[in-house]
């Protein structure tokens, strides 16, 4: 309703539009203008390719496209990318083929690639404005409110648009599902979105929970997780208050059962629990292992019918998870983070980032800010991976620098960064398997049947930057086309 | 933790400083600045005080208060305004000695009175930048989070300082809880909170419910209550989806009790209730006749205790609540509301701002939002008040504009405004007592022992704004000090 207007007996004008383009016009999208998405439904999403589809069709040219992360199903994106209608990519995770392609040189200028939290504070701060934040909901009513616990393909928390919405020029709800007025439970209110846009389908479900969500069951990684959990269990960190985040790869679930054995086993009370969050923390939350769960994201089924019914399952923004902009972020909260990694080498650097041969597979996410927040950072790795060294001389990528790294743990042994003197006399009385970071390069180098390939030297297709904004490595282009 | 910073092992940094004048210094506060302030405490807030009393002693002058709401129990600021420490004020309803106070002409400066809408409007907009908001947090952690649901004095949602805290460039939180890192359940996130200060105490809980919430049971509002809640069933309006906004007091809860049987009569599930929310409501709620609580502001311990436990009892911010600027506010969507009146005049104009004589006495709330967001506002109010008529020829104070309001209801009968024939005839059907504004105005006269004094001339004291901004009407000075 107009500011100002005579009372109208009617319903007020709703923000629902009659099709995307509809709303799309009506923020009045103009060529090279930013445009963001969250990636709340992992490999299940369909509302980028849907959007950006649309826009093609409606003859935009170079968009900048300010997502969080891309997956596989983000595919048919390479076309756009190659026919100029997107001219530029922002995001802090790309897998599949849309990094494959920028790998190969398909964009001009570089991709920035920004951690959770960095993305957060460039979005703040106003290093990077938003021309339309396009958010993808699980359900929204005619004013806008959205919620992220009903429809049909429902994600849970909505911790990545939450930022996009307070900064973003235009905000556009995209959904399949369009309830009564109000939608309940709200996860973003209505005066933060400006239009609202049916479409048949914002994604599959099923593709929400797009990697492991359950403990690994095998012996090698049960072997890492259970000396990642010894370490937390000799690290002085384990008392009540104690706070946790883990991946949700087999790894770190088996690490996090260890860690809640040894909880369990000396009466503590964590804290929280905090990330992308699983049933399986669900289980920790309601078994009383942790007083709450903060949660930027929900990983499977389980976190979202847990983030409906419990109030101790709180949603947190990607602001709040990991910013470094705001005097204190959750991450900064945490006694320990235990994290993956694609490539370690002898300064405890880690690249998430490339692959053996430098293609772009993956990106910081929250690992550069959960690394330099925790007070103890483990990162475990197997030895090799597809027959390529994994602790190397130097990584192909720097992701997060090895001064946020305090243990790295193999199936051969663990290293400790030698910056945390107090930690390996710790360590040692616990009689835990320390060896050098030297020590564990050599095995690896051992067990491997490849050798790294030479860092490629071709132009630079993207920029690795930490938290703060500062370039902390580029990636190159490894095949021009 | 400062941007860059080298990974610390030790906690963040907590943004709890040693003393409410050490948050204050951090914020860098200069003489003349504007301070918001929430009164979800209301009548037993204790935190408006004791900053202001702290800013005095620390030497300030001529400060903007951007309150929005004050009671009885800030009587205190009174000294402050005389002394010029206040120089300004901004609020949304003023009752107590500080509206007595400014009436007399305690303040050089034009109070700015707007609604609750108007005044989301303002700071969103930029109208009124807020140099530092105080938020009262019933609960707080180390790094920021608020919990109005838990500590000494829990108020429930926090709706009026979320809109502060986007906008303040700086937040102080002012708290007597402080609980361990997470908060839970947090209603306003570590990212909006610059500064945590620990005061021995934010208020007295009893304070909360400051007004009658229970329905009235005095044969006169309960015939007003039973004429009120007959229009709203032979409006038209009374259907599945109904959204509903009552006050708190004893007619508007009688008027809900009375809608409520006739909606379970009629089998009908409500869509929402809105406003301030009391255990009335929440009874409401359970008892299925509507699906959800939208709710800016607790009114008594029963609506905390729901807003803790039900998911469909949600928090909405005063922009969300009741902004003319966001496009669509939840008052838009009301069906029907209940209001109260000081005075109604003949053009059906409502006076909720100032008392018989001139003395500022109130302010718009939410009223004039409301009226204009509801497809039928109805006006309840008794024929005179300590001797006064209530239907007068002019409103003393124009709050809320008679093309707002369709049906004016007394002990006496109501009367239906000529632009709303469509509903006289409705209402005539029904055998409502359906007389003219002038019959009120007349039976009002002769049942008044006292004549409404002749508007006050003094000079302009506040100004009485529109939700839009636009000033509507001046309160001028009843008595110069």
């Amino acid at each position: 309703m107009p500011e100002g207007s005579i009372h109208t007996h009617e319903l007020a004008a709703s923000k629902c539009l009659p099709s995307l383009s509809d709303a799309v016009a009506a923020t009045g999208l103009k060529d090279g203008a930013t445009i963001s998405f969250h990636h709340h439904l992992r490999n299940g999403d369909a509302v980028i390719n849907t959007v950006v589809n649309m826009l093609a069709e409606a003859g935009l040219r170079d968009l900048h496209l300010a997502v969080t992360s891309l997956f596989p199903v983000h595919a048919p994106l390479v076309e756009h990318i190659r026919s100029g209608v997107i001219g530029r990519i922002s995001a802090s995770f790309i897998s599949g083929p849309v990094g494959e392609a920028i790998s190969r040189g398909a964009l001009a200028e570089p991709v920035t690639l920004r951690s959770h939290g960095g993305r957060a504070r460039a979005i703040d701060t106003g290093e990077m404005p938003i021309d339309v934040a396009f958010v993808a909901a699980p359900a929204a009513d005619e004013l806008g409110n959205l919620s992220g616990r009903t429809g049909r393909a429902p994600c849970g928390t909505l911790g990545y648009p939450m930022v996009d919405v307070e900064r973003a020029a235009h905000v556009v709800a995209v959904t399949d599902t369009l309830v009564p007025f109000p939608a309940q439970p709200i996860d973003i209110p209505q005066n933060k979105v400006d239009f609202v846009a049916v479409i048949p389908s914002i994604g599959d479900p099923g593709g929400i929970a797009s990697g492991a969500t359950n403990p690994a069951t095998d012996a090698l990684s049960l072997g890492i997780a259970r000396n990642t959990a010894a370490v937390i269990a000799a690290s002085g960190l384990l008392e009540d208050g104690f706070a946790f985040q883990t991946g949700a790869g087999g790894i770190s679930l088996a690490t996090a059962a260890a860690v809640g054995r040894e909880m369990r086993a000396r009466g503590i009370v964590g804290s929280f629990a905090c990330g992308g969050i699983t049933g399986f923390h669900v289980e920790m939350l309601e078994a009383g292992l942790f007083r709450a769960l903060m949660d930027v994201q929900c990983f499977d089924l389980a976190a979202v019918a847990s983030y409906s019914r419990n109030a101790n399952h709180m949603a947190m923004s990607a602001a709040a998870y990991a910013g470094p902009h705001i005097g204190g972020a959750v991450v900064d909260r945490l006694s320990a983070v235990v994290l993956g990694a694609a490539e370690v080498d002898l300064d405890f650097n880690v690249n998430v980032t490339t692959r053996a041969g430098g293609v772009l597979i993956g990106g910081s996410g929250g690992h550069a800010d959960a690394a330099q927040g925790a007070r103890l950072t483990l990162i475990t790795t197997r030895l090799t991976a597809a027959g390529f060294p994994k602790i190397v001389p130097h990584v192909t990528t720097l992701t997060t620098p090895g001064r946020s790294v305090d243990v790295v743990v193999t199936e051969a042994g663990l290293a400790i960064n030698p910056a945390r003197r107090d930690l390996s006399d710790r360590l040692a009385k616990a009689g835990l398997p320390i060896l050098t970071i030297e020590d564990l390069a050599a095995k690896a180098q051992a067990a491997a049947t490849k050798s790294v390939p030479p860092r490629v030297q071709g132009r630079i297709v993207a920029h690795s930057e930490y938290r703060d904004g500062t370039i902390i490595d580029d990636i190159h282009c490894v095949d021009e086309v």
